[in-house]
């Protein structure tokens, strides 16, 4: 979820809905503050443009309240799912893997084959 | 999740993703069709209209390709929940908690007060 402010949206899960969240961390080469909602059995993700070129900086120009931005699943194996969706015509949005939020192999895959959802690939 | 094309849709997470999906279930009193992605530690529910008046229908007139609707929060006790939201000054869409996808109360609280996101909390 992207949010227009990250103390407030990280108050609201930790203080208000009484998760446990993470400290906000800085990736810079992906643009974006990143702040962990720990649910036990999944994550939120609140994530904040940090830098001139952020990524998401557009989506929070269009939606200034903040809004859902992706969903994140894991798979044991990148290449072999990068591999299987190619063969079922799945657009992937990069050549190769990038590191992702937890120093992890991911991929996005196109928001038009994914019935308007952008869906990130993580290997666990 | 709101896809404007439920097959389609289950398709990808069952045929080229690979995870176990349930059949698509019509739930009148609520306006739409669901159909749940088990994921082992979380579901996805994808949601498409079901007759006129469906809550949703607006939804996928704004967002035609599909898009992603709300997220939905388990918690212990949604009377306690409510007591303590309102506490907080956040607002929530119904006076009581009505009946959800899976036979059990919920209550969404409002998007404002979520940094732009629909939040369902559902007793687990």
């Amino acid at each position: 979820m992207v949010v227009p402010d990250l103390e407030k949206a990280l108050s609201l899960y930790k203080d208000v809905l009484g998760a446990q969240v993470s400290e906000a961390v800085a990736l810079p080469e992906h643009g974006v503050y990143t702040v962990f909602v720990e649910l036990g059995n999944t994550k939120l993700e609140l994530l904040h443009p940090l830098g001139e070129k952020s990524p998401i900086a557009s989506f929070l120009e269009k939606n200034k309240t903040g809004g859902m931005h992706h969903i994140c699943i894991e798979v044991d194996d990148i290449k072999a799912a990068m591999t299987e969706l190619k063969k079922k015509k799945i657009r992937i949005l990069s050549e190769e893997p990038k590191i992702g939020a937890h120093g992890k192999p991911v991929i996005f895959l196109h928001p038009k084959d994914c019935h308007g959802v952008l869906v990130e690939l993580e290997q666990a």
